[in-house]
This record gives C-alpha cells, structure tokens and sequence, in this order.
C-alpha cells in the first residue's frame, strides 16, 4: 500500500524470497521508490515481477481470502482481529486449495479504513507494547515466518549427541584424581571423601561421547608430565 | 558482531523494542555506523544505553546460555543445531532463571567459527532455500518474536462473532423469496424447487447476528419500492 520508500519495497521483497512467497503486488507505489527499488542491483526475480495496481479492490481481486496486518488494532473495527499465532493457520488452511493476499500497510499511515473494508479480516502482530509499530521489512519477515513456521519442529531434536557411557566417565575420572594426588591437589588423609566431590564434579560435567577420548587423552598427557618431573 | 551499517543497528534495535528486549551489546562494531546510529532521530533508549565490547567472551560474559544464529550451517560444526521453532522454547525457559545471549553475525561475513566457539548451540531461522540470507533487522525480529510467541494464542478465537439464528435466517429468506417472485425472477411454476435453493443459498452466506437486522431491512426496502412501482 503507497510505500514510499525503495529501501522499504526492496526489504519486504527479500523477506518474501527468504520465506518462498513470490507474489508481489504494489498498490499505488510511489513511482520513483517503486523505479529505484527495481533497479538496485540485489533487486531480484520478485521485484522484476511485483505488478503495480491502482487499488486494493484490483490487487487482491483473484485472492477468495484478504487479510490485513494492523498494528494494535484502535481503530473502531468490526472486522475480526486475530493474533499473529492464530490467524497464520487460517492462511495456510485457505492456501492450500486457493491464493490468499497479505496486505501491509503504508510505512506512515498504515492501512486506511477502506484499504481494510477489502479485509476478510485483521491480524496482528503481537508487540511488546499499544504504541509500538513493525518497520515493513520486518513484518513481512515475521508474518512469512510464521506462516511456513512448522510446528513439528518443536518436537525435532537436533542430531542426537550421544552423552558419554558411565564407563568413560568413571576412567576419566580415575585419571583425574590420579593427577589431583599427585599434584598435591587433594589431601591424602581426606582423599575418600575427596574422591566422592570429584566424582560428581566429573558427573557434573556432561561430557558428550566423542569428546570423552579427547579429555582422556589430556588426562593422560597431563598425568605423563607431572611423573616425568618427578623422576 | 562487527555491523558496519548504522541503519541495521537501528533496525536490531527497532526489532528489540517491538519485542520487549533490551539490552543490546555490540561486539567491535565500527565506530561511525555506531555513532550515526546512536545520533539517528528515532534512536531510543535501547540504543542510548547499548554497550560495546571487544570480542564475544566480554559480550557474554554474564550469560549462562549464549547461542548463535545461523544461516543454513555448512559449516563444519561440531555444535547442535537447533530449528528456531524448537530452539526458542529452551531458551525461553532458561531466561526464566539466568540470563541467556542471542549473537547475531555481521552483515557481510556472519559469525566466525571463533564466535561460534563461544556458543553453547545454534539456532537455524527456516528458509526457503539453502542460497539465502536474512538481513540483520528481519533476524532479530524474526528471532525475538518466536521467544514471544504464544503457543495458547493459537487456540484463542477472536472476540466471538455471533452467526444470525436460524429465525433471522429465515425471515430473510422469506424477504428474499417475496422479492424473486415479485420481481420475476422466480417462475412461479418451478417455484417449489426453487425455494429450495434460495434458502440454501441464504444458508451459505454466513451472516453475523448483528448484520442480520440490517439486511432484513434492506430487504424491507426493496420489497417496499418494488410494490410502491407496481401500485
């Protein structure tokens, strides 16, 4: 909706190129942002296409569904408002068999009351505070986000990282309280109860598998110095 | 880490403030572009109060969970690699108890593997493609408003839109019906068959309780100018 500002166009599409969306529809742009931001050389395959219009009713016209971003939501609307969280399920419901249309609003005036009377209806990002607003980049960004966000992912660990077996844990410890005696370290006259803290300091430590041969190995090195000094 | 362009500290810092986050600390960040942003008119407290450090170690110091933000990681890492969905959710719930440190790269190189050394695990924002990039204000917004995401949202409905009761609805259709026979468009020989239809056609409209009186009244209207014709 009129953006101003060709910093702002190009922002918005390389939020929709990072997040697979590829339909950009300007309606009335200020040409001048609108011949700028086309022209810069990271300007890629979505502002080549991005197709100009002269309003809402002609942009949105192919779209069965037509949601318009609003910041806090003051104005006295009768449209239903959704959070962020829920609306983006809606989009992706109605997506699957049919175009929807995102609408962003203007960086200064956001969108009108009849930019918005085209709305199914409104979304809003939820925001830390009532006077806070998103810059466009942004909330193309967050919404685009949002909408591939997978849920699943949640439940998706990261490439399991095997914690080291107790065996390894119990020679390394071994190996270090080898070297706290004979580094003076621990006291041979409280060294039981000495070897206990130890052993759960070691415990503490969480070593993950492929690293126990490595720190078994320092170990190793360290307890080799110390005897060859004391030969 | 190391930004060289005033307006992406301002546009972190603008992501910050939207997401209720404060406390922005910049790792050797090239003098001018931190100045010009601190200067910028809608430099607000965030950037007032930013802090500058030499290098991670000092930036982190305090943090008991420091994770770093990665484009598609290539690299190669020997750090968990988390998806942003599933990362927020152990980051929120260690920031319910200790302070934890999101790093972010700088525009043109991203985080070295000496940053990354610092980083208990890395968080990968999903694109569409393994070739892309986010700016650094799109990141952080899209980073900050997952930790914010309310998972409860989703199942909140918008303020309850009451659908017309199927009194009104057939008292529209009545006035419908009265209509289509007076003005000719239903035949009245297959009016029967008819009926049928403009009541299931009615049905499909979806109409909200509160805009129910309004269309029985616009109906009236009609009705009423159609017979004041034929008289």
């Amino acid at each position: 909706m009129a953006p101003r500002n060709p910093l702002n166009i190009g922002a918005a599409a390389r939020a929709m190129r990072n997040f697979g969306v590829s339909r950009l529809r300007l309606v009335n742009p200020y040409e001048v942002a609108f011949r700028e931001a086309r022209s810069a050389v990271a300007s890629g395959e979505i502002l080549q296409s991005a197709e100009e219009f002269p309003g809402v009713a002609e942009a949105v016209a192919d779209c069965s569904l037509v949601v318009g971003t609003t910041a806090v939501g003051h104005r006295d609307m009768r449209h239903p408002l959704r959070q962020l969280e829920s609306g983006a399920g809606l989009i992706r419901a109605h997506l699957e068999s049919e175009p929807a249309a995102l609408l962003f609003g203007s960086e200064k005036f956001g969108l009108s009351n009849q930019d918005l009377s085209h709305c199914h209806w409104l979304m809003r990002i939820p925001l830390a505070g009532p006077k806070l607003s998103m810059n466009l980049g942004q909330a193309v960004a967050v919404c685009l986000y949002e909408l591939r966000r997978d849920p699943q992912a949640v439940r998706k660990e990261p490439e399991r990282v095997g914690r080291a077996a107790a065996e390894d844990m119990e020679r390394i410890t071994a190996l270090l309280l080898e070297l706290l005696r004979t580094s003076g370290y621990l006291n041979p006259v409280t060294a039981e109860s000495g070897e206990d803290k130890v052993r759960r300091l070691v415990r503490r430590l969480d070593i993950q598998a492929r690293d126990a041969p490595v720190w078994l190995g320092i170990l190793r090195q360290l307890a080799w110095k110390i005897s060859e000094k004391r030969e």
